[in-house]
Order: structure tokens, then sequence, then C-alpha cells
């Protein structure tokens, strides 16, 4: 496992919906510690939602205290106010972690697609599949947004290496 | 004059480059107090870059006491790796104002020009030679990001009712 031992804070940001997932590293073990989504309220002015987002973003990391956190990163958005309301959200996160003093990662969708499943066009069933076994989960972590999020945390606490491992052993369920 | 007297503070936001412009409202007149642009170092870490941009609006804040920040919308950027740094820098500003319990005004660029100049399709020498006038300030402010946000403060002090007034008075001096 890559990085520090301890836990992993994921992040998918968002206004509306603000998903988290934090994992517990602790040499190759992976645990989950808690998942869910930050939400404001769409008849809330814009500013008073992003101020509660700050809000709840900065007593989670203080709850959490992560050796990390991950975000993703959303660099092709379908359309620009999409990303304009990501972007709004991803500034609150990565502001919250540097105030903190806690390194952030990002990675890309498919990042997060190839690390867990070692395949880059990966479902996100299939992702979920794959964080919910690690984990120990009975089922996929609901809801999505948080799932994203949990997933990101398991990305980042795997980094290269594992992928790499869990890519290999892929080829070779696919060779049997 | 639109609105409570009082300082007005105006952002033009850019995480490179985010400018702040202030202006004092009194009954009818409007002074300048301030105008500048807050840089943060492209060679940092984004969330240390956001960090840094966070802490010096919040400052900013604190020091003039605005009884409105005015803030320039943008929907629609020209990428959308544009918009999502915008949406970054614009996210911090909303929330450094809503947590200092100051309403959030947003303007597009195209309002601007309109309340500044009658004209929403005015030149941006134009607006800046309004905005230096009404202010009393010999030339066009400095630097270019300071020179918007000084502009987006005025639009928001002058509200719907100078706009007209300065329309009418461009569509006397144009029928001369």
């Amino acid at each position: 496992v890559f990085g520090t031992d301890g836990p992993v804070l994921g992040i998918d940001p968002g206004v509306s919906r603000c998903g988290y997932g934090a994992v517990d590293v602790d040499g190759g073990a992976l645990r989950p510690l808690a998942c869910g989504v930050i939400r404001t309220e769409a008849g809330e002015p814009l500013p008073a939602r992003l101020a509660t987002l700050e809000r709840e973003l900065t007593v989670l990391v203080e709850e959490m205290e992560p050796v990390a956190v991950a975000v993703e990163r959303v660099l092709f958005q379908a359309n620009v106010r999409t990303a304009m309301s990501v972007g709004q959200a991803s500034g609150l996160a990565l502001a919250v972690a540097a105030h903190a003093g806690v390194p952030v990662a990002h990675y890309s969708p498919n990042e997060v697609k190839l690390a867990i499943t070692g395949y880059g066009a990966a479902g996100k069933r299939q992702v979920q599949a794959m964080v919910a076994s690690v984990l120990g989960l009975s089922g996929a972590p609901r809801p999505a947004d948080a799932a994203d999020a949990l997933a990101l945390a398991v990305c980042h606490a795997w980094g290269g290496a594992y992928h790499e491992a869990v890519a290999a052993s892929l080829a070779k369920e696919k060779a049997r």
C-alpha cells in the first residue's frame, strides 16, 4: 500500500450533493470508516449553501483527521454550468484540506476505475462491487455519491502498486 | 442609489489573479476605497493556492466590512477548464461572504457594462473610463482585474435606478 497509514478521506465534490467516504489504511489492510453525502438545500441562496458545505467539510476533516484527502478531478464536465458548480464545491474541499494541512490527491473517474478494477472503462457497478468486496461490505455502498467517494479513498489507498497487482490478477482470471 | 449605504466590495474571481475593488456608498455619492489583485503562485499546489486566496479574501472582508459583496457571474466561460478554475475561486468568495453574513449579488459582465455605460456591449475601455469618472480617479484603475472588480462594486452601488438615468443621459447625448 502506497503512502502513510491512517484514514484516507475521499470527496466527490458537488454543491447539491457532496459525497464523502473514509477508509482506514493499516499496512495492507483497508477498513471502512464512514461514508455519506453532505446535502445543501436547493432553495437556499448559493453563498449560504457553499458556507454550509465548507463548514460540514471542515467538521469532517476535523473528525476524521485524514492523512490524505482524495478529490475527484473533473476536467471534462458535460457543460460549463456543471463545471462551475463542481468547481465551487471542489475549491472549498481543497481549501479545507489545505487549511488543515492535509495533502490532497486528485484522481479522474477513469483513474479510479483503473485503480480499482484494472480497467479504465469499467462500469460503476463493477467499481462498487470491488469496493464493497475490498472493504468487506455486504453490498455496494449507498447512495451513489458516497460510493464514488469511498472508491476515491480506496483508489488513493491502493496507489499504483496495488493497481498492477489487481490488473495482473484480472488478466489471469481472463486467461482461465 | 439602491441598497444600504456603506462599503460595497466587488470581486472578479480567479485563482491566479482575483481582482477586488471597494467603493463607499453615501447617499448618492460614491467614493473609491481600495482596489487591487490577490495573486497566488502558479508553482504552488492548487489546494495551498485556494487556501491562500480564501485567507486573503477573509482578511479583505474583515477589513472592509462591506454591506454587500458583488461577484462576477460567469456562466459561459470559453472552456470547461476555465469554468472549473473560476468556479473554485468564486466558490471561496461566496463562502467567505456568507461566513461573514454579508449579502452577495451577482452580475454578469454584460450586466456590469449595461449598468455603467447604458450599453451591454460596451468595450472595457468605455467601462473603465466611466468608472474612473464616477469615482473621480485621474485614469482607469490598474491592473485590469482590479478595474473589473471596481466596476462590479459601482454596478451594485448604482443598481437599477441609476442605470436608467445613465441610459437616458447617454440617449440624450446621442440625440444631440
